[in-house]
C-alpha cells in the first residue's frame, strides 16, 4: 500500500513541479528536471545526508521515467488542471505522509538515532519542494507559511510512537495517513499557520 | 585527447563563470569560487549522486589551481574577451561534449544501469552552469531556453550506441565530438530551442 | 577549548541565521531550518564533499537541539539584540576561526592532500552563510564583499604551518585565534575588502 501511495504521490508532485516550471516559462528540459527534482529531490537529499548509497532512484529507473513523463504530460493537460486543484491537494498531502514515513524507515534501517530518523522523515517530505522553489528563483514556500513541515514532523512522531508500541503495520499506516491528511487539509481549509517571525532591521 | 579537451574546457568554463561573477560585481573570492563551481560543479554533483568517493577534484589539485587561476586572470583580461566570443562558444560546446562523455564513463565504470549512465552524463554537462546561475541569484539559463541539455542528452545516447557496437574509441570520439559541436553551434546560430511551457495561473 | 568555542559559535551563527529568516518573514519552521543550516551547513557540505560519513551532526543530536533552540529563542529576544551587535561580531569571527580549524582537521584525519585540507577549512567556515543567503533568496554576501573567506584562508594556512613545525597545540590555537580575530575585526572596523570585479557586458 505504501508503495502505491508513493507512486501516485511522486506523479502528483512531478505534475505540480511542472506547473511551477511553466510559471517560469521553462522549456521541456526545464519542465522535466523540475518535475524530477520536486518528486525525487527530497529522497535524494536524505540519502546523501545519511550516506545511503546508492541513492534510491539510481536503482529504480522506473521512478525517473514516471516523474519525467508526468512532468512532460503536464505541458499538454495543464489547461484542464485547475479543475483538479482539490484532488491534487489531497494527493500532495498523502504524498507528504508517504514521503515522511519512507524517510523515517530509511534512517531506521541504517540504525540512526531517533532525532535523525525524524529529521530524515522531514527532509524527505519537504526538500523536494524546497529544491523546486530554489531552482525557480523563489524563497522556499515551506519556510514562509502554510502548515506543511509541521505536518511532516507530527506524522514522523506519531509513526515512531506507534512503531515503538508495536502496533500492527496496517493500523499504524491507517492512523498515520488519516491523521496527517486531516491536519494538512484542515490547515489548508482554515489557513492555519505557524507564528511568523518579522525582523525589520536590515543592518543587524 | 579527451583529457586535453577536458583541461581546455574547464579553463573556458572557469573564465565564463568569472564573467558571470563580474556581472554581479563579486570580489576576488567570489570570482574564484564561481569559476571553480562552473568548471567542476557538474562533476561534483555527479560524484555525490553516484556515491563516487573521493570526489574527482579532491584527487587532482591541479584542476583546482587551473580553474581558480583562469577565473582570476579573467579579471585582468575581461575587457578583451568580447573579441573571443566565438572561440568561447566553440570551447564551451567542446566542453559540453567532453563533460558528458566523462560523466557517462564514470557511471559505466561503477556498473550503473543505462538510464543512470545517461543522467550522469547530463548532470556532468549541465550542472556546473546550473550552480553558477543559482549562486548568481538567477533562474538557471539551461532550464529556460537554448538547446544545451538536449545536446548533452544526444551526445550521451550516441556515445553509448557507438560504445555498444564496439566502434574503436578514436572513431567514437570523432563522431561524438563532431555531431555534438555541429548541433550545439547550429542551435546557437539559428536560435533552435525546445518548446517552452507557459502556465500563467499563479494560484494553482 | 576548541569545542567550547565551537558550541558558542554555532549558537551565535544559529541566532544570526534566525535574524536573516526574520528579515524574510519566515515562520517558526523557516527560522529553525535557517538557524540549523547557517550553523551546521558548512560542516555538512564539507562532510559530503570529503565523503566523510556519517555526517557529523547525525552523531551529535545535541548540536541540532542547540541550534534549533537558539534560532527559536531569537524570535523572542530579537528586539534586544541590536545592543549586542559587537558581541556577535566577535563570536562570529571566533566561529569562523573554529570552523576553519575543525574543517582542516577533518580532512587531515582522512589523509587528504594539503590543498584539499585548506579547501575543507574554507568550506566549513564559509558555506553555512552561503546556504543561509541562498535559502533567503540572496546572492551570498561572502561572494560580494567583506574580508571573510580570506580570513578563513589565512587561518587555514597559519594553522597548517604551525602544525607542520609541531608547535604545541595550545600555542597554535592561541596564535591562530588571535590572528584570525584581529584580521577579521580590523576588516570590519576599517572596511577592508578584496578587489571587486565589475563586468558590464550582459551579452557576453
Amino acid at each position: 500500500m505504501l508503495i502505491t501511495v508513493y507512486l501516485i504521490a511522486i506523479t502528483a508532485e512531478a505534475m505540480s513541479g511542472a506547473l511551477a516550471a511553466g510559471r517560469r516559462r521553462m522549456d521541456m528540459f526545464g519542465v522535466a528536471l523540475i518535475a524530477f527534482v520536486t518528486a525525487l529531490g527530497g529522497g535524494t537529499v536524505r540519502d546523501i545526508l545519511l550516506g545511503h548509497f546508492p541513492v534510491s532512484w539510481t536503482q529504480h529507473p522506473e521512478y525517473i521515467y514516471l516523474t519525467v513523463c508526468a512532468g512532460l504530460s503536464t505541458m499538454l493537460i495543464a489547461r484542464f488542471m485547475h479543475h483538479l486543484r482539490e484532488l491534487f491537494l489531497v494527493l500532495d498531502a498523502a504524498g507528504l505522509v508517504a514521503f515522511t514515513i519512507i524517510g523515517c524507515n530509511t534512517a531506521l534501517e541504517m540504525g540512526y538515532s531517533l532525532p535523525i530518523v525524524i529529521i530524515a522523515g522531514l527532509i524527505t517530505g519537504v526538500f523536494g519542494g524546497v529544491m523546486r522553489d530554489m531552482l525557480c528563483g523563489q524563497v522556499p514556500l515551506v519556510l514562509k507559511h502554510e502548515l506543511y513541515a509541521s505536518v511532516s514532523l507530527l506524522v514522523a512522531l506519531l509513526y515512531l510512537a506507534l512503531d515503538h508500541y508495536q502496533i500492527p503495520a496496517d493500523i499504524t499506516l491507517l492512523a498515520v495517513f488519516s491523521t496527517g491528511l486531516a491536519i494538512r487539509l484542515s490547515a489548508v481549509r482554515w489557513g492555519w499557520t505557524l507564528p511568523v517571525f518579522e525582523y525589520a532591521n536590515e543592518h543587524w
